[in-house]
């Protein structure tokens, strides 16, 4: 059985890991990410230290160049991330260790490895997103990942304004209070309501608001996309009364458009949660891995 | 070279071809869509009397079932069309005719007809969108048209409602004034200024507005799917004077946040006309029997 490497590579902390897959993981490390130079060579270290790896995958955060004859291939491009500005990930790895990477967004490792052990098994399409300090999404489309121009990403979709939340001003830097991100994501929700998402009580009626936001998102993205499922996590998402509430103003936005048994008879296991939990990126990041061994 | 058949099956007409590609259609009939059996009646005889078609493809109206799994495929699905739902496209054809159907979208069916002869060439990831009685879409991702749930027809996605515009009630039966096709189809251009679009002067400020509500269902289509072009056709779309405007607004409402040179330095090739023309439909139909073939 192949022995695969995966770092999952966030904004603020790196975590590496080596294992057969999210029930085999044989050693973890995490790191701050502070510069790409040491940041890297501290996942260096812990793969040599490690027995061989068979491939590395690697979910990063964005936006990443992802085509494959392009000259900055692997690099990080345009974060305002200070120090990652064009830093090489790919290379930096390959060349230490030796081994095919697998290089892809954090969402669309996170997609892959949910089709591979987690909640999209057995599915050609489906969608991941990540609903927290951004909202991010990937996707999984006749089997593989989606790329394009850049990546697909899905936060800055376009949404209308629910009518009784027309003052807020949003809270993106690009789109204001037009796109979803500025409209739900934790930040977001902070900025209207004054306080910290988390600490929103279960019956205030920000939770009314964000699934009714999240819900209109997710109608553009059925009918954009035609997912099999839709994934949701991230740390908004971890106010599990959402769901329901999503559920129902999924099907309220779609309004019968959209005539398929699995969404109209089964919404409940139509929008989920990632089976893999807390362990879904890393996991994306072994799937990559294999992927990249194949 | 292989000869192929072509259908471009729509609401109200059907248009059959027999040739090796768009600039090579030997013969070429149109009937009316009156009933299934009577219209693919006279389909299967115009293929009868051609010399021998090596496959056919099927460019048709929607929604229609495409899982090669089910029990429906190359069906139509629950159009409202009398006569036309739930009834079988492929079997007939390819129990008279005895070739390989290849059988798609019309939408899909266009964007792999440009990416074969037209705008799309060379391209990995491509979108075609009609704007006129409805609005459909159809995506190449990966080099290969995007299916799904159902299949993707981007339509309904949803869009911000436009200042100076809060009052229209919209023209979709599903979403009233909250998607795209209600806002800015044909119809919906209509029902808002009183008049059909195209007696409407090109000096009419409905031709901003439409170009406005395109943008914002393109900025959407940009970060979900990140084509590497967009094409659009249909009725609406033949007043040449909406693409600076629809690229003006694009670059406005994505506001910087895309950064890829394809889309920053090249809007006028990344906001294209099809190249193909009105031949896109039965070009599309041509790739789709070449794909079937293959």
């Amino acid at each position: 059985m192949s022995l695969y490497g995966a770092i999952e590579a966030g904004g603020t902390k790196f975590l590496c890991a080596v294992g057969t897959g999210p029930e085999d993981l044989r050693a973890q490390a995490r790191f701050p990410t502070t510069t790409p130079k040491e940041t890297l060579g501290k996942c260096i270290d812990f793969f040599r230290g490690q027995p061989k790896i068979d491939a590395l995958g690697v979910g990063c955060f964005g936006p990443i160049e992802l085509r494959s004859d392009a000259r900055r291939y692997g690099h990080v491009t345009t974060t305002p991330k200070v120090g990652w500005g064009n830093a090489d990930i790919v290379g930096p790895l390959r060349d230490a260790l030796g081994v095919a990477v697998g290089f892809d967004t954090d969402v669309n490792g996170a997609v892959l490895g949910e089709a591979r052990w987690g909640a999209a098994q057995g599915l050609d399409t489906a969608v991941y997103v990540t609903i927290g300090t951004g909202i991010g999404g990937g996707a999984l489309i006749g089997g593989r990942l989606a790329h394009g121009l850049v990546h697909p990403e899905m936060g800055h979709l376009l949404v209308p304004r629910e009518p009784d939340d027309l003052e807020f001003a949003g809270d993106c830097p690009f789109h204001g209070g037009r796109c979803w991100e500025g409209l739900a994501s934790g930040p977001a929700m902070e900025r209207r309501w004054g306080q910290r998402a988390e600490t929103l009580p279960a019956a205030h009626r920000a939770w009314d608001l964000e699934a009714r936001y999240i819900a209109s998102a997710l109608s553009t993205l059925v009918v954009v996309l035609s997912p099999e499922r839709l994934i949701l996590g991230g740390g908004v998402m971890q106010n599990s009364s959402l769901f329901p509430l999503i559920r129902k103003y999924l099907m309220r936005s779609l309004a019968g458009y959209v005539q398929a048994d699995l969404l109209i008879k089964g919404i409940d296991q139509y929008v989920v949660p990632p089976l893999l939990g807390q362990q879904s990126g890393i996991a994306g990041a072994l799937a990559l891995a294999e992927s990249a061994a194949l």
